[in-house]
């Protein structure tokens, strides 16, 4: 796929329904890209994919690096591309809002578009969580969502790998910025509840927008039945 | 591109807005598909592809073939497949809805999906409506609407072109079926309003899913800056 198309398998609606049992085998879905998020068969922790490299942040607070030559790991849901940084900069920012500040800032009038991110540098704190999984077909996100893991990590280095997605695309992506993170030293990571940085200690922001999005829909009996109006209050609540 | 993938530029959510000045040269476009249905520059009129080649169905009855090796022509807003049926059935149908429970018999479980359709055959009566295009920059398609151009072609030959779109994907497509017609002798169509089979004379109608979606944002001043929240109803009554 060209640089900076993004490619997504199944919407985040889905998702909030339980849809866990089916996806695609990460042996396809790399092929669509470099860079991304999603997760794993039954929501069993947070995806994380940087340079290529494709890890599984569990809620036991291992880290497992994913063979996407072969193996049986799906993704019920994922979003990757080809990244190419169109824009970047030095930033500070003291929490997740101030994040989303400094993206609007380096790409502004993106509010109607995909727009693929990467932080790289030393943070003052990241806070994580990491879903455990579902234990029975179709369990709840509310279940889940409930004995996920948290985990906070001071004075670490790594990268945020995320993406902003437009609010009229609630249910499609999760509105606004998604963000994923992972240590430099692939040992420490998860979904981003909060981030901070050092004052004085900038981290290197970047960006590019996505205008061509590559939408591919399940087709199993799961995806066929569900209803997927979208509930924009359970995804804020599970996936902000 | 592969059979049976759709490809779609911009959403239906900022053709309500009014946004009808920028969009895709036809010449690119029709590298996306030979089968499917738009507008043009303004909204002049209905856009119509079948077989490779595209109409504009224009709201004083004229109905002219487009120049898509070069031309000025642009789509603010188009869905394009290269289609291959995967099913067929011959049907009879009192009405849209009647064709509509025809299409969900031939394609059961496509609730959440695209789908592309095709009906050809000898009608009883096919009511189109054609807009008439902006006089302003931005009009509101609530303007718009109300000066379209209806006509009823009764006892007529000819092909119905269109796309069945989910409804938690309202505003990015016309939630439902949306249908636009052509005659025979490419003299006759439109938006189609209404349509209706004679008695024991059934019409064919093919129809395939589309799993594969690959949407195009437009990256203009007027995208970047609109509000796409999605105005359902206004969508029901005007593309309904």
């Amino acid at each position: 796929m060209a640089y900076n198309e993004l490619y997504q398998y199944s919407v985040v609606s889905a998702l909030m329904q339980g849809l866990g049992d089916y996806g695609l085998p990460y042996k396809e879905l790399v092929s669509h890209g470099d860079h991304g998020l999603g997760t794993f068969r039954r929501m069993d922790g947070e995806m994380i994919a940087l340079d290529g490299d494709v890890y599984q942040m569990k809620a036991d607070g291992s880290i497992i690096k994913i063979d996407t030559s072969g193996g049986s790991d799906i993704a019920p849901f994922a979003q990757l591309t080809r990244f190419q940084a169109s824009a970047t900069a030095d930033v500070e920012f003291k929490d997740k809002q101030g994040f989303s500040d400094a993206l609007s800032k380096l790409l502004p009038k993106t509010k109607n578009h995909f727009v693929a991110f990467r932080v790289d540098g030393l943070f003052k704190c990241v806070a994580v969580r990491t879903a455990g999984g579902q234990f029975c077909r179709h369990e709840s996100i509310r279940v889940l969502h409930k004995r996920q893991t948290t985990y906070e990590f001071t004075n670490v280095r790594g990268s945020v790998i995320g993406f902003r997605s437009p609010e009229f695309l609630q249910g499609v992506g999760v509105a606004g910025d998604h963000l994923h993170f992972i240590s430099d030293e692939r040992d420490r990571g998860g979904h981003v509840l909060e981030v901070e940085c050092h004052p004085d200690v900038p981290v290197k922001l970047s960006a590019s927008v996505q205008t061509k999005v590559h939408l591919e829909f399940p087709d199993d009996d799961d995806y066929q039945e569900v209803d997927l109006n979208p509930d924009s209050s359970l995804i804020k609540v599970v996936e902000g």
